[in-house]
């Protein structure tokens, strides 16, 4: 089958590997929708490291075409989402509830849920090997398409986390830093949870002009105002939640400086070096912050809930796909979503 | 192998029934010790209906016998306790987490997750074929005895999630209903999450000491006094929590009318017929209380936690094992157990 | 000043009364809307006790007239909102975070939040005095009229807190019973919450309409489906969240019935008589059910979080402001309000 | 009368001063006995800034003196217990939950609990007046003495809530970073609360050992083993909950290596400077971990509750109170305190 295979830093081919079959437990779904991840691109620089071989990417739709031994209740040719994290639901961190940090049977492991594309192979490719198959094949209602669905893999699931794990509240203020996809989504999931203020953090007017549609009321450029203050003065005080979704010091120590006495800095970004926390932003520990991190959630259940989102009509994840490529041409894909040109935000990928 | 069969209300046996083989993700144990649950009572009595020709009990220790396609990490001969409810970990009440409540694969089916005994054959016999295995094989740490873990895998679980779901605080009042087996363990279970006073209910003067012995500050003997207005008096107003464990309209209702507002009853029972909830009790509904329900947690992971419990002294659950008959005995068991003779808490019995 | 005095069933009269004044920690205000409540009906109709004198209604819009010692931060002519529940913020019911069941200044007690035209004079009169001030005048932003916030005073928090004690989260299911003013403002919250199939149970086409409006996806009438059935089916399997607004059995009962295994019913509903809990509606208390009830929540900072939802465009509650009165005319209004006469929801009374 | 008033850096005084008289809702207290926090020293070393001519102090045991008009429900010689925090109970960060962040009738502040001693005169005198005395006067029951609740005002509060921000569930293994007072209290509010396994790291022998009489399964000398891999080993993968009672970047980060994936930096210390979070320490932002920081719970509803687990016998702070001194005799005790002379933990001062 044809497959995007990395073979170091700066080189990602797509190439005839050897087509998966699903032992215990598993499924083989055909491919039928793809994307691009930021995640991807860490991988792709040489950023993030895994194995030369491996084929990447890890935001599947597809149709089940092998179903493994004690897989059941499904039918070859169902149409399926599978998230991007696949917990096998029956070691310590799943039966505790936290699926992301999956050890595969037994204990806990840091990112472990995390396994397509990072420590087996990947869905930019024809054919899928999806693990634990009974816990991540969520049924795709006919009503939707594969492109409604397949942004709902990771951004929409990250995105929306980081306003769940804020545990956004009905009338909360909510800051937002950075509008990419996954700050975008974010920023939806603050406004369908009910925060009453949703204040988006981005320079870039395409992604401003998005966070407004995703539910922002105001969105503040950060090389234009100062946004502490600006944040402080819209909500008469500091944010109840603010959520990082870039991964840089300057956003993270931003977005703990918005925040009211008690407020939660809801952190998706994926950082390098040493982060800092100056002790001045949060009250020298006495001002009852709190921060928290969160992995993209995955399994069927997270799937299921997430369609169900778009098929009523809640959230509408297309506006987010601005690019189209078939699965050979995405080298191509790569290039123009790692350069941001053409006001791109996701790519969709056709095996 | 032998194994206790229900032919019928008020008629079980011994008898010889073909030995269970692992097929794929299932295991089988040789059971080594296992107890008789006041819901096997109920089925004995043909209050509980189950499929006549079904194995009963749910309360297993052994050793692993065989292990199915799928299941990893564990050996042959590996000692290990089974919680009483067995989660599948893939369903969507597993993945929800609420495990009790699993749709083995698929959705959430009502008490699904109780399936020894129940639906599929039980743990009163020489082997036990234990569903789930990856999610349900809890191996025993060296220094715990058979005996020391047993009561684990039903009664010390739900007891414990009596004060668990009742969210017991640092410095809460506490009332137990009733003090078998399951409120001694939720008295406990309240004493070990921080009550600052836990008052016990119970006429039975053996159960009354046990119940002190377990940590309750006072015992009151609904026979003598005034239960409702002696817990008003005790926490000046009402108790922040009440657990209910028998199952009577009577009981019930006492917790309601125990509670000051805005208090939770946590309720164990299992009820018959239609319950009621005097309006006056919960103030019509403008209160603010709850009611929750609780059946059993299971799953290898709340195994493993409570016998972390019991290794490091916090918990010893074995004054509550006050018999011990082999598994030809167990008539004679269940006799003693449902006559409440001898003073009997819990009976141990031996395969 | 002129009042609406209560002098027993069926006798309300708009009288002269003495204006109340402002003693250590009070406000006194100037009435400038309020409206009826469904609790004023109860009350006119004898069904729910206060003493004959009482001046009834609960929820004031006004203006700031007296200040008492000890009152700090307002100025006299300032536009406030206050709740209905007026909590202290200072007894333990308060500290606990229960405004609700405020003790003030001491203990718990039951539905003690719930003062105006309950133990104390009440709205439905050209000037109220407010206990508690400082807890309890919420600034009005100079964008709202009146109209837009008077109805956040009981209905709006009462029926969003449906949906908060429920505990909806993205992607859930949830059925409203009851589409009266309470019942709406619940649909609304769900929806607010991110609730993705809101299921409404009304037969009277105009609130049907409403129901509509204000979130619901899907609206049942019960005189003409089986809504448990059709809930079942729609949700596949059960709603996650069934909240109740009427305070019936039947609706009750229906509730319990429509839930998923481990589902929770939030009910808001004021019970009469014995309410029953079919064992069978909550799988005899093996279901994992939750069954929580919530008095409309108070205090400033609960107004200044709804107000901020009206402001920022998530909620308008001016559909639901259906008739206009002055204060002389109250009585025709109670008779309207009371035979649900015109497509009446709720009426504005203007001093 | 008699007070300890801050000069400046290295200059405390005990000398005479004006008595305080009670405004609106306030009261005054005669302190029978008060203690030395870590706090104090901080200030006294000119580390925490605060106005010269402030009476310091922060842990009043007392007699009420006087009543403020508003006040009700107490006498003049009513034996109180008053938290180092006083909330007022009315502002928008009480109303919230978030007592310790009050902003003294309006919005949020941070640290604006903590007013003794800080902002306010304090507790290392003869007199104290007592703000927002409604809120926080805790009557002493009369089977305490003095001494067995003096250290619930600020250390015991404090520590507690190391483990119940941590949320130390049944089961759970924690690590406490540093046994001086606060992480002793910490130490047995994680054994209140259920913990299964504790491990305190502490070096010094006479801590080590009072931590193992507050509830340390382990201690280990972080100058002797390395506590991270030892943790690690002892827990299995990491610890469920980390606290950190210090203050120090070594201690903070300790303690986020220490957790398994997806657990909780509990953080009670004091920071200076820029702490780092190194990204390899959190997975970079993917492990979900959460840090949360927490001041002292205060309100009488808090000090209510602690005094009953003293009073129950869950839990003994006199241990913890090593030396006694008068009031005159307040510099030496600091003295030895600063030095940690003599085994001492917490001083007794008595007006």
């Amino acid at each position: 089958m044809r497959a995007t295979v990395f073979h170091g830093a700066g080189d990602i081919r797509v190439e005839e590997v050897p087509r998966p079959h699903a032992g215990v437990g598993e499924a083989v779904i055909r491919v039928t929708l793809t994307t691009i991840c930021g995640t991807d691109l860490h991988i792709v620089r040489g950023e993030y490291a895994v194995r030369p071989g491996l084929v990447i990417g890890h935001e599947p739709v597809g149709v089940i075409e092998e179903l493994g031994d004690g897989v059941t209740g499904y039918e070859i040719g169902d149409r399926v989402l599978v998230g991007a994290i696949t917990p096998c639901g029956q070691c310590r961190a799943c039966l505790s509830g936290q699926l992301a940090q999956c050890g595969h049977g037994h204990g806990f492991e840091a990112v472990g849920g995390w396994r397509f594309g990072n420590t087996i192979n990947g869905a930019q490719a024809e054919y899928l090997l999806v693990p634990s198959a009974q816990a991540n094949l969520a049924k795709i209602p006919n009503e939707l398409t594969d492109e409604q669905v397949v942004l709902l893999a990771d951004i929409a699931s990250t995105g929306f986390s980081g306003a769940e794990s804020g545990d956004v509240r009905l009338g909360d203020s909510v800051v937002v830093f950075a509008q990419g996809p996954i700050g975008l989504c974010a920023t939806a999931g603050a406004k369908l949870m009910g925060a009453s203020l949703i204040i988006a953090v981005e320079s870039d007017p395409t992604r401003a002009a998005m966070a407004r549609k995703m539910g922002a009321d105001v969105v503040l450029n950060q090389k234009e105002v100062d946004v502490i203050s600006e944040v402080r003065r819209l909500t008469d005080g500091g944010a109840d939640v603010a959520i990082e979704a870039l991964g840089l010091q300057e956003t993270f120590e931003n977005a703990l400086r918005c925040l009211r006495p008690g407020g939660t800095l809801s952190s998706l970004g994926v950082y390098s070096g040493k982060l800092q926390v100056p002790y001045d932003a949060f009250a020298a520990g006495l001002g009852d912050y709190k921060i928290v991190t969160t992995l993209c959630p995955g399994g069927k259940e997270r799937m299921r809930r997430l369609m169900n989102l778009v098929q009523s009509g809640r959230f509408d994840p297309t506006p987010l796909l601005t690019h189209r490529f078939s699965l050979d041409q995405i080298v191509e894909a790569y290039d123009l979503f790692g350069e941001r040109r053409d006001g791109v935000l996701k790519v969709a990928i056709k095996p």
